[in-house]
């Protein structure tokens, strides 16, 4: 087998088998296969398309690359959550523990912020002393002892799919849905869990603008989830603006505290018991997604998911204390009100925009290395529908460094789009697919 | 500018501008621009298309990368001619002495073999002395002085085809014609001559398997040109069966001085007299190509085209006593009939798999640094539409290395394909575009 047969192949339109993609993503994580032949193979597949049956045969060819973790040690039925990645996106920091207070074992392996979007580790890590990288052995025990556990990846899973996305990255091949939903469900397979709810957002702040795509990629992923005996619910939720108030790291954990106190802001806790009663749902703890949400709205009245947050707090050598006593997260020096020059309602708040001024304080990466700031970020006031008056506060910039301070005021004013009337708003739940 | 942003909109089908090709094409000349950017543009390009005003940017760009060689300072107007390739073609040989016998100038440069492709520079050099290696101004001077010189690449000339086709060649992305189009087209315009004939080769041995490809080909290479002021007419021929009879560089030259001679094989003697009509014509020195072809055939009697190669040979250092004595010429330790088991008619040889079994006695080069044999290779004795015989000889091997003997004689015999009944035979010009 030659690569470049292979890339002719599919530039051709022709269907690859198995072996083929194997060889060629084995080839490449070995390095064999040079990245300037991945990059034109992954075009004509952009391009060409990938079926159904490729789309499985790559995201097997990609879990195979490297090890397929097994949680059969945690007794009980272990669900996973992900998201596509929002602004202002907490709800692993709410669901995790609630879900988990429901008696279902939850494993959730995390990243870090990169871009636009912000990362669950560096919010958990604006915890004083809260440790995320766990060794699998650890993982394991906390998982089993308390139910769950929130950490980064240890094993070598799927390293195709670091390499794989990298060069996508730069050759113009990420918006693809056959290598979006490989990517993403080869890594939530090789995650070892049982059952997998995906939150794929639609919206300016969102991985795809529209829904139609979303939809299209929801069904691919629960597809593939099923052939690989993961059952897997996708919710498509909105992102036309950031979710929740806060966007930042220390600052989204607030929010999540307050959220497990019974305080949360309305959109994120609806998505948290959305997504919840489909996680209760899917493990068999709830007999339907509805019954699963009534069941988390009762035990966040008990204070059950908060006991948990402070459960998953002590096992990962973090301050519970930051539980009663939020202002022991770090803070940022200075707090600057963000004022509306115009009178009227919000009609839109650019998310993707917010979560760059965001990244603009330090609260984001705009390199894999690049250090954060747990403190900075933005605290909206406003969100979409809200009446605004000429002198109200819109948000408030909690800001350590002020380098680029002008060009975040300038970012965050513009992402408020002010009408006169009341805007209709979009649902926060556009589709559920199973 | 960002490579990613330009790669995307190729990928939409969306047009590039001359500013935006020209930053791909000199910051991946520059090493600025990653090869697996650039394989991915290639292939976002080979499946959306450029448009014509893009395949001229594209050229204008590669010429750009290089340097654009000044013929000034010979009188006259200068002619060049490139063939798409083809095995046993031995035309520049022939054409190049008889047409400056016409009075016309050519500084013709030539590349090597590689592939089941032969190589003009490694033909020359079979003749003992003669040095390919010349200085521009050791070219110029000798053009100037006899009106023709046979040289390799001098000047650092459209350096961005080089690495962009080293590139193509490994990501299945060479068989696109605005990207052969614009590769031939900036060599010929940096190599400055006035007026260029191109010979597009058609069938199993040639560049393109089907006539209206290569005329598409055609109608772009002429019309880009015409876009850079250097008349281009193109000659589609056909390449269903090797050029002539030899196939190997000393056989090759030995061939070319025979039909110099007045004794050439038939299709090469046409050919190279509806390219050389061509050339006369374009450069003025004749009404038109059909005069210019009776011109030839003239000078070809008189003896004009072998005095003129007698010069050239002489001024690049060779021994002319190769045109009286060719048996001068390297030659192979043996020669091994290849006899027909089947009676019939030729219906069809391979040129293909001539220019490959040739290849593997020593005459050609499967990588860029392999040595070539100059004595080794094929000489057929029997072409398309020949009757044959049990017994009959079909080729003679010219062989120095045994080793794969057998592959060869395999793949020889193979090539030949000998049906019942008298084929009807191809025309051998299939199309001339002005």
């Amino acid at each position: 087998m030659r690569a470049v047969d292979l890339i002719i192949k599919k530039r051709e339109g022709e269907r690859l088998t198995f072996q083929e993609l194997d060889y060629l993503v084995s080839g490449f994580v070995e390095g064999e296969i040079p990245d300037y032949q991945m990059s034109s193979f992954l075009m004509a597949a952009f391009l060409r398309g990938l079926n159904y049956e490729e789309t499985k045969y790559l995201t097997l060819a990609m879990i195979k690359s490297g090890d397929l973790l097994d949680l059969k040690d945690i007794p009980g039925i272990k669900v996973d959550k992900h998201s596509t990645g929002g602004v202002g996106d907490k709800t692993t920091l709410v669901l995790v523990p609630l879900v988990a207070a429901a008696g279902v074992k939850v494993v959730k392996m995390s990243g870090r912020a990169l871009g636009h979007t912000g990362g669950t580790l560096d919010k958990l890590e604006s915890i004083p002393g809260f440790r995320t990288d766990l060794s699998l052995a650890e993982m394991k025990e906390i998982a089993s002892k308390i139910g769950a556990v929130l950490a980064g990846q240890t094993a070598n899973l799927v390293p195709a799919d670091k390499k794989i996305y990298a060069l996508r990255d730069v050759t113009g091949t990420v918006d693809s849905l056959p290598l979006i939903a490989s990517s993403i469900m080869s890594k939530k397979i090789a995650g070892g869990a049982d059952r997998i709810v995906l939150d794929v957002k639609v919206g300016s702040g969102g991985f795809l603008p529209f829904v139609d795509r979303a939809r299209a990629l929801g069904e691919l992923m629960a597809a593939l989830g099923s052939e690989f005996h993961r059952k897997t619910v996708i919710v498509i939720s909105s992102m036309e603006q950031p979710l929740g108030l806060a966007v930042g790291n220390a600052l989204e954990v607030e929010e999540a505290i307050s959220t497990l106190k019974g305080n949360g802001p309305g959109d994120l806790l609806e998505l948290c018991l959305v997504l919840g009663g489909e996680m209760l749902a899917a493990a068999g703890a709830a007999p339907s997604p509805e019954e699963g949400r009534i069941l988390l709205e009762k035990l966040l009245k008990q204070g059950a998911g908060l006991a948990k947050m402070r459960e998953i707090i002590e096992a990962q050598g973090g301050s519970p204390e930051v539980l009663d006593n939020p202002d022991l997260l770090p803070r940022a020096a200075e707090q600057i009100e963000l004022l509306a020059d115009k009178e009227g309602f919000v009609h839109w708040i650019n998310a993707r925009e917010i979560g760059w001024a965001s990244l603009l304080l330090g609260a984001g990466r705009l390199r894999k290395d690049d250090n954060v700031d747990p403190a900075a970020g933005i605290v909206l006031r406003k969100k979409m529908g809200d009446a605004v008056a000429v002198g109200e506060p819109l948000a408030v910039l909690h800001v350590n460094r002020r380098d680029n301070l002008a060009e975040v005021k300038e970012r965050v004013k513009k992402s408020f789009v002010i009408g006169q009337d009341s805007p209709q708003l979009p649902p926060l739940i556009l589709d559920i697919i199973y």
